[in-house]
């Protein structure tokens, strides 16, 4: 293991974080908010810089980056700058508890949008601020890694490629990052820029605009009012976030595409078809189910269309309290959260491609079932995946499957009913945000222990950085010197 | 598809149905009921030998089964002799409800044990005596399915190669099966026949001994009482239960391997090891969650090993009420639910040989992150199994998942608690019984609508049969002629 790259690397992005805390700090001053509260930003700022140029300062004796080293950058940089994150929560005492504070900051890079906060309202402007910006920080983070583990982006079949992590060094990948990284960024930071523009033409003001629109973007739900978005009661507030968070759910890959001119390709994508279908089904199903709670038609297709788009894209926003829905509308919007959003988007949940490759290997099973021994063949935009990749993923669905277990497992200890337990997990490890049950959308994880809070929030991280990574740093043999 | 001998098939099962009802027509009349509960029994028997008779007359063109005609004979003749086994209750007016009546049947072949009776008291000898011999037959059932499903009943690595149902073809093995099928049946009934036994030592009469060993052996988990075991109150009938239900829960290849003296063999069995490791550990982590509620250790562990025992055999039978355990206690014994006992067993459940392969499988992963391209070993008993066993392995648990899935989101739109739907799927897809929440231990699964009974009912005989022979019959191309 080369510690030196990592430190450097560290030390490098904490840099970053100190530099990106300026424009909390500006909005503390624009609202001339106390000393407190632009101190403890300024005092976050100056940690992170003088720790980060100290770790910088010597250079590695190797700046070769291997997956293994790649891995743990990526679930410590994640650690790193949520605690360092959570500082200015704690320091302007906007929430007192250390926990509390990092389980919010986590939430927010992860982009997960899970919250402990009863009263939003009460906060600060400039932790308001910094609290949503740390989504779109973790949507960049998140498109970063992404590409970092795709060989190439121009393909269709790397949707499925990404599924495989962990996958390539990054050593190789960093000049050809510097080429896409840019256009996605930019492709990402215009689209957050035209919600914020069409948000603020539904009369939200700029402030209150930008922060749902880092949420959308981040696919991350932190909302700015304690009822959430239903407190515009706007339905062209609700259409644009809908279509903004189904957007945001969309594989970045595509876009680059459309701006290269190949829509074809794009219309052909097999994940972004299932993508559409699911929603498509989750929204009539679950219309049917709760048709009788609603007069109109119209209000019935926005609520549930809102809350569909809101849960598959793990982004969490809400407008109508879907804990009182049937049963069956729970189980639906538990799928859902599982399913996901598109494999590279800001998304969180198994991915769309590897539960389409999953239904697609067991139903090839089913329909060989005469034939046991034969190998199944799944194909995914018209080629054929090979055995490995399938392996791949059926591996990554177990160890998914285990770290649930034991999630829900550990909160039961705490929680006293299956539902909350379960949707807890489920909510945070797939980077979602509201769960159901006691950690629903009208009431939210505030009540649970110490211990279960710190347990979700190092499964947000494990789950938006699909497991492996922080799995390696539980490995000795990734801390043993190379001889 | 070879029809003609599917009809031949059923012509015979059915006319063996017919025989086996004499066993309750016998105690009908030693205890001098009614000419209806008599009646109902002879008049069964007669419609089955007819229908037996007329089916079995013509023999078909050709007496060869292929593996497909077996898995469709498999599940089609679970369904006969439950629909035909059902006859009586009604008949005699016990259960005036077919679909109740036929939950309770298909209940007691799968060997499930989950009941739609408020007062198993009130019911005639007669039928009550069907009820639990049910389980007997059942259990005979699924050994002889399971053997036919094995290449070889010697080697250790045949629970592995047992998972991969479907696997070989029927026909083949016809005279293997004469010779195993007597030894595995003799080892069977004596092991019954001891529990009686020791269950009279206890002061049991011979009915309800018998009884409760039928449920027993067949891990099913029919008992006499309205408060099932519980009624004894008695440590040593806890103690006898306890450790029958563990016996008939292991391979029982491992109890032929001890009649040719290869006990070596016994020991070495990974999976008796795993599946002995599983029950302690539940035992322990139970009893330190629930040990505030018992005065005295030796209770709580009588109480948590018979419960833990019952659970992890897919039994059912019932002393303590687990559904006022907390919630960490509820979803352990979930988990020992969804694990099941060994395979090649009477047990149900996913079986312990695959939940073992399915976690070498992710920890193998796991520890070789480093090489994400590198195929996967995993060895079992020594020796290392082949890819295409772990790949089989792996599609039958999704298939699995799905089938779940499918069966809570149906089960959703009549039950209004997640514990419950997600319970009562575990427990009747399982095989085990009881459930948690409205189907819990000290009630049942009365309350349920008629389709919620029917769905549940197909799902019992779908998890029985490991899916496979039931799925068959749903794809079309089972059903097109020969050419």
């Amino acid at each position: 293991m080369n510690k030196g790259i990592i430190r450097y690397t560290l030390g490098r992005i904490m840099l970053v974080e100190a530099g990106l805390m300026i424009f909390p700090l500006f909005i503390g001053l624009i609202y001339r908010e106390s000393l407190k509260s632009i101190g403890s930003f300024l005092l976050v700022m100056i940690a992170l810089a003088v720790l980060g140029f100290a770790a910088g300062f010597k250079k590695p004796h190797s700046m070769h980056l291997y997956a293994k080293e790649g891995l743990a950058i990526a679930s410590l940089s994640w650690l790193v700058i949520s605690f360092f994150g959570c500082l200015p929560y704690v320091l302007s005492g906007d929430i007192p508890s250390l926990v509390d504070a990092f389980f919010e900051a986590s939430s927010g890079f992860t982009t997960t949008g899970a919250s402990i906060l009863t009263d939003v309202e009460a906060m600060n402007r400039s932790n308001l601020f910094w609290r949503s910006f740390t989504q779109l920080i973790g949507g960049m983070g998140v498109l970063v890694f992404a590409m970092a583990l795709l060989p190439n982006t121009t393909s269709g079949s790397v949707n499925i490629m990404k599924a495989e992590v962990p996958g390539p060094s990054f050593g190789k990948l960093v000049s050809k990052l510097r080429n896409t990284a840019r256009i996605l960024y930019l492709i990402y930071l215009i689209m957050t820029a035209v919600v914020i523009v069409l948000l603020m033409l539904g009369g939200m003001d700029w402030f209150d605009a930008s922060l749902h629109a880092f949420g959308a973007a981040g696919t991350g739900g932190f909302g700015v009012k304690n009822t959430s978005i239903a407190f515009y009661n706007s339905a062209y507030i609700d259409l644009v976030l809908s279509i903004s968070m189904i957007a945001f759910g969309v594989n970045f890959n595509l876009y680059y595409l459309i701006t290269v001119r190949q829509v074809k390709k794009v219309l052909k994508d097999e994940e972004l078809r299932w993508y559409l279908l699911i929603i498509l089904i989750a929204v009539v199903l679950i219309s049917i189910n709760i048709s009788g709670r609603y007069d109109s038609v119209l209000s019935l297709v926005r609520d549930v269309g809102f809350t569909v788009s809101s849960v598959i894209t793990t982004t969490g926003y809400s407008t109508a309290d879907f804990n009182t829905w049937p049963l069956f509308s729970h189980i639906i919007l538990l799928l859902l959260m599982f399913f996901g959003a598109c494999a590279g988007s800001t998304g969180g949940g198994l991915k769309i491609s590897r539960v389409m490759v999953l239904w697609k290997t067991a139903a090839a099973k089913v329909f060989k079932m005469k034939q046991p021994r034969q190998a199944v063949c799944v194909r995914v935009d018209g080629s054929a995946l090979g055995g490995d990749i399938l392996s791949l993923i059926s591996s990554y669905f177990l160890i998914y499957v285990f770290l649930f277990i034991v999630q829900v497992l550990l909160l039961s200890l705490d929680v006293p009913d299956f539902m909350t337990a379960f949707s807890a997990v489920a909510a945070t490890f797939n980077n979602i945000g509201p769960g159901l049950g006691r950690v629903g959308p009208a009431t939210n994880y505030a009540s649970l222990s110490g211990f279960s809070k710190f347990l979700l929030s190092i499964g947000m991280i494990t789950g938006r950085l699909e497991i492996y990574p922080v799995l390696i740093l539980f490995i000795p043999s990734t801390w043993r010197k190379l001889r």
